[in-house]
């Protein structure tokens, strides 16, 4: 059975707004960053550089979790439990893609474009409140 | 050596502001809830009801990570990554200070006062970004 992400809360996740993404490390502590992502019916998917941190603790422990505030109303919340799957990103077009959706230029946005994957989240369980 | 909470992002962790807690499951899922905190010296403090998944992850974990956004800046974020201890707040009177933080009167709040423990952070790492 799929897990969706409700309709009262879509909202956020269509939007282009931060999201914060939580990991866990070797040491078994969680880290979390902050994340830019986009939705696609109910997984949602983001560009990672294979140097992070986050990336590591995903290979190892491909389980992830992004937590959204609403800016407007931060008790109104929602949080997604997921599987993490990578596939490669090679021209580095999805990550254009995100920087685009985020109303940024491609061409002068200052991150590095090679060694990049798409970081696809299925949920497990989504928990909306407010 | 203990770790301390820089003094550039020192507002974020003072201000009564809305923080992302990540605790760790025991299916291995991160689960992130928004919480209210109050910080004395380095060691960050939040009041949880021993009925919340998040106080069931602890006991079985006791590592946790607090993330703040700025809600003025939100690439301006402080990642608080810990060790997770409790104490007992029999009389709810640390909830009660929590919420008086907040700028809410703990006699008409509508949370429960009992069955309340003290969740202290000690910092193992932080992460302060922009």
């Amino acid at each position: 059975m799929s897990v969706t992400i409700p309709d009262s809360h879509r909202d956020l996740v269509e939007a282009a707004g931060v999201g914060v993404l939580s990991t866990v490390g070797s040491d078994g502590l969680p880290q979390s960053t902050a994340v830019w992502y986009k939705v696609d019916g109910d997984v949602i998917r983001t560009s990672l550089h294979t140097a992070r941190q986050k990336y590591r603790n995903l290979v190892a422990h491909p389980l992830a979790t992004l937590f959204i505030l609403d800016p407007t109303n931060p008790y109104r919340t929602l949080e997604i439990r997921a599987d993490a799957t990578f596939a490669d990103d090679g021209d580095g077009s999805y990550f254009e893609s995100v920087v685009r959706h985020y109303g940024q230029d491609p061409a002068t946005f200052p991150a590095p474009k090679d060694n990049r994957v798409i970081l696809t989240l299925t949920p497990k369980r989504v928990v909306a409140n407010g």
